[in-house]
């Protein structure tokens, strides 16, 4: 672990982690008149005939706006748009590090569904695309599914599907490794917020059938009176209608996914899982269970969102190289298939996983590149 | 003068003019714990007890949005939000260039008033200062006004601003030239936009007394019952009440501005004005009147808003290095002084004014500079 006084100090050092930098040369009044008035009009009345040129004359295609209220950032919560900022910066700088997209941090001072939809669409002729971040559930699921129908870019809720898919690569390999058929896997997700559902019902749409997944009121199940349509739309992966709470679920598990809480997950659990098993505590920055007390309760592979422990699964293993295929092939939308194809490929980057690499390293941007491939090459319906 | 092909294969090349640029190392797990999860937290929580502290955290010190709706881009008018990106990255690229900001371009898909001040005012935590461009006039005058009271960072709209300190610039050294005490001018001003309307009222401001204004109806005077407020604003200007056209205006004056139309000002009328007769034709890309003609018809000094010909008199001149002194001094509300202040010092900067050189060159990063300590230095009220 670093220091805090190192991390402030670095991100001190150069005031933040992110600039502008300009692509084109202005050395004398002949590039000024090219790249400025009055050469430039030439670029916008072109434009202007055909607004789909600002592809070609403009940064647009490369450009990503990440946007967030502040609500849910990291496990912090509701810390406000100006704190969230550092971490859209981060999220910028691996964006440009690892697939060359242009990320700009948009932090929003209100915490209103309609004024959030409406800025981003007001925003939308400067982007090729729209990346959600730390947005809290359930509103983060009501802007997405809107701009979804209102804007023509594509909209990808980080926090919900770059986990999915995540989560979903790293189980691929994981049940390889187990020697398990993961479509008969037996999985428990532990949290229900954006993250824990978008996984649940990836994972439940990849083919995995036995999902139990849990809020803070135990399983979700047939019997609750309190689950808002989100929770319940994965009622029917609970096809065993368990009830109760993480010790009731975790009884032969094949699987815990914690999107949840660091500690919630106790030994003794994982002591009843079947043989086998695949723990990957994703809380950040202290997980679910520490990996060297899960593998004591007898798990074969354990994952973290942490970069000091092996397995680190982490969304930024998929959002660079996401986007890049979105934006090479001008996708306006993204389908479930479209992220079990990018899961797949992050899958068998890895030719040979085993228990302590089920997935590449973050800062590899040959598996960056596998996942743009993949993205880029699919076929939308 | 570029081709239209050069001017268009320059742009697309490498798609447009901007990007983003990574400004802290990411090279191992260690960096990235640093720069993202889990390190990142400690900044968020620092900023979160804190607002103030983004700015030695994150890039927002030395941020700023260049921000337009596309309603009066160049001399084309109302092109829409795409066409006018290319001029926005144009201006982000002279930004960065010429001291070091980072601006941020963002075309608005909305001609509202209302909604743009509101989007504005969501997107204030991102930003150390907002650069209104290209809206058009009277409504730029409204956005201005409400954003100064609502928001708590500084606004320039730089169509008037801008040009308002670059032409008060040029005029000062151009008096020296023709040995006439700046006070005493009478000035014509072509043109009651953006650009005019603030143009006359900076030099009135400035102490300049006689300033006769046009719009298409002709000079603004008493008797017109057509004026809305900001154009009766500048009424007392009008101080020998003079009423007509531009051909009535321009007898007897001592210096044209033109932010109007290409071709209006006429040898004729040049040939009507006081002997060292000042012309600034600042239509873009075809001036009021040509600087030959301008000459012949006996005018002294010449200065148009083209990087092909002498005297540039240019916004560009300016923008850059008064919003970088705004960034130094975080300053939260620009005046008049201010303004007058910027102007003069540019205008200083050059020791020796003379015909042909009454401003310096916009790529001249000094020239920049000198407005740039003259801004941070300003203490406002």
């Amino acid at each position: 672990m670093n220091t805090r006084r190192e991390i402030l100090d670095r991100h001190k050092s150069k005031r933040g982690k992110i600039a502008i930098q300009g692509k084109m040369k202005i050395g004398n009044s002949h590039d000024l008149a090219i790249a400025y008035t009055p050469g430039v009009a030439q670029v916008s009345l072109e434009i202007a005939k055909d607004k789909s040129k600002a592809y070609d004359f403009t940064n647009r295609g490369n450009s990503v706006a990440i946007i967030t209220d502040g609500t849910a950032v990291l496990g912090l919560g509701d810390v406000g748009p100006e704190a969230a900022i550092p971490v859209m910066e981060g999220k910028s700088l691996l964006f440009k590090k690892l697939s060359g997209v242009d990320a700009f941090p948009v932090s929003l001072a209100t915490k209103d569904t309609d004024k959030i939809v409406e800025t981003i669409k007001l925003l939308e002729p400067n982007f090729a695309a729209i990346n959600l971040e730390d947005i809290s559930a359930p509103r983060c699921f009501i802007i997405e599914k809107r701009l979804e129908k209102e804007l023509s870019i594509p909209v990808f809720h980080d926090d919900q599907h770059g986990t999915a898919i995540v989560v979903l690569a790293a189980l691929i390999n994981a049940a390889k490794v187990v020697n398990k058929k993961i479509k008969e896997l037996r999985v428990v997700v532990s949290g229900a917020g954006a993250a824990g559902l978008a996984t649940s019902n990836l994972l439940y749409k990849y083919g995995i059938k036995d999902i139990l997944v849990l809020d803070s009121q135990g399983i979700i199940s047939f019997d609750r009176k309190d689950l808002n349509n989100f929770k319940k739309e994965i009622l029917p992966a609970n096809k065993r209608k368990i009830r109760g709470g993480l010790k009731e679920a975790m009884k032969d598990a094949d699987v815990f996914v914690g999107v949840s809480k660091s500690g919630v997950l106790k030994a003794g659990m994982v002591k009843t899982m079947n043989k086998g098993a695949i723990i990957f505590a994703l809380a950040n920055p202290m997980p679910e269970i520490m990996p060297a007390l899960a593998k004591k309760a007898g798990a074969e592979i354990v994952g973290t969102g942490r970069s000091d422990f092996a397995n680190q699964i982490n969304n930024a293993l998929v959002f660079p190289g996401f986007f890049k295929g979105l934006l090479l092939a001008r996708h306006k939308k993204i389908d479930n298939v479209m992220k079990i194809v990018a899961a797949q490929a992050l899958a068998a980057y890895l030719k040979k996983p085993n228990k302590n690499k089920i997935v590449p390293k973050v800062l590899d941007k040959k598996a960056s590149l596998a996942i743009t491939k993949a993205v880029a090459g699919y076929k939308t319906k």
